[in-house]
């Protein structure tokens, strides 16, 4: 069997993805080709650290920025401009033809401010490179939440639900991007509590409702519900029927996505020319380089999807 | 053992509040001595219709308002009426000093709406009736989520938060009203994705920090956390520290609580000069004297609290 190359950017050092990297290694190989975002005097001192050897068959990349010296669970420029420019390598490969896909591990937002990058995440950097409306998807195999807003405060949200043609346009971008089985719905949530209860709790409700009607018209099919109220959306009836949801800001898809799966989710971008899997969680700082068992089921279902 | 006095509002009689009254009796006269208010002719038709024999020792109240035709799963003007009145019957009861406390059953708002009530449930009615902020905090008992703001658009929540005198006069009512163990924190969630991460998404959190800090001045005692960034909130290991949570509108907490509890979840008000608390689930018309089988474990968990 061909397996598929995929470039694997390291994310912080200073957190545990590159731990994540060295233990599953071997696990990952069963599934994809990695070419890990790192070079050699980076990864010598992190499996030094870890206390891992290098496995022989870790396939690394020549150098990626200036070395800089590991600090578990710190926040530093150098680890920031470092994370980075993992991450941009490893989209020049996908760009190139080198890999098929990238997965990305985490890295630390405060670190890449302070190395002087203007994007709030991966997804954001993404939009901009490929000047795309890349669209953020997390979930589980039995559960995906694509965000319509993401890294906006909350005070921003209603505006952007107002924008009909925007939000139609990403309903329709989500449905181009996602394989949906024969006759399949994706659950698209209100806005308001109850979803405004007939006009008496909020009444963003008619856009979202307008918006859906331009992307049926436009796909020519029926894919979207009718706006789910949101705190009951998640419940075990309702999910049950859907893989996909659409939330129309972060904490309404990704509380309850994490209360239920915080475990095991993934970060997807869609829309994109080239495809990029994320896990779903962050640096763990504070059980970086701690010889603390490590969940890996976010990164082992990153590299499956 | 004596067990204390409840008046059962029965809700809606064209929902499902009549069938879990009838079929759990039994059960929670092992808790508490039930009052319940309906009166002979509905109890004899809900009786009748859902073909449930009425068990000799359940204590009725004379009548409550016009006697009209049972129409399972329909909203109707008749039926909210009656809902009201049940409901205010038991308040009633309550403020007499007949029964110590009180249980509802699911109401349907928008038939209170038809009948000219004027309050979108029954936490608005009784904040109403003893002029006093009523709090609405549901759960289970492992999970408690206090709502700051409720049945509000979303776009009034930022204000909401913005009013600092508000929240911490919330937060010191909150306090007041729950049974702390030694040390126990309540946890306390942010507005914004990622609590703002430091502003940049934005900087509501300070207004939280700060009526957090009036709160603790006030109670001599620091009880609530530092903002909690909402989509960690609940994840297992952070909702395993914490029995109580602040949310700060009503989807940021509920959506969570129902992902998890939703058939176990009751609604308590708090801050009232009476104890009332109500099962989480509403009127289910869609499964009303169609003999399913219900599930009780919300208004078993109700009567117990």
């Amino acid at each position: 069997m061909s397996r598929e190359r995929v470039a694997v950017a390291v994310g912080d050092l200073n957190g545990i993805g590159i731990e994540l990297a060295l233990r599953n290694h071997r696990d990952i190989k069963r599934y994809i080709e990695p070419i890990y975002s790192i070079d050699s005097t980076m990864l010598r001192r992190a499996s030094y650290l870890l206390n891992i050897d290098i496995p022989k068959d870790f396939n690394i990349v020549e150098k990626i920025a200036e070395p800089f010296k590991i600090e578990a669970g710190r926040i530093t420029k150098e680890s920031g401009a470092y994370s980075f420019a993992s991450f941009i390598r490893a989209v020049e490969m996908a760009k190139a033809g080198d890999v098929d896909k990238i997965v990305t591990l985490p890295i630390h937002k405060q670190a890449w401010e302070l190395a002087g990058v203007e994007y709030k995440g991966h997804t954001d950097a993404l939009r901009d490179i490929f000047q795309k409306d890349a669209i953020m998807m997390l979930g589980v195999p039995s559960m995906f939440v694509a965000l319509y807003s993401e890294h906006i405060p909350l005070r921003y949200v209603v505006n952007e639900v107002k924008n009909v043609k925007k939000l139609s346009n990403f309903l329709i971008d989500l449905y181009r991007n996602i394989d949906l089985r024969d006759g399949e719905k994706i659950a698209l949530l209100a806005l308001n509590p109850h979803a405004g209860d007939g006009g008496v709790l909020g009444n963003e409700e008619r856009f979202i409702i307008e918006a859906r009607e331009i992307a049926h018209r436009t796909i020519r099919k029926n894919i979207f519900t009718f706006p789910i109220v949101p705190d009951v959306a998640f419940t075990p009836k309702i999910r049950g029927r859907y893989r996909y949801f659409v939330a129309l800001y972060h904490d309404q898809g990704l509380a309850p996505l994490k209360a239920l799966h915080f475990e095991s989710a993934i970060n997807v971008s869609l829309n994109l020319p080239i495809k990029r899997v994320s896990v779903g969680h962050g640096t763990a700082f504070d059980i970086a380089y701690r010889g603390v068992e490590l969940n890996s089921q976010s990164y082992i279902n990153a590299v499956k999807y």
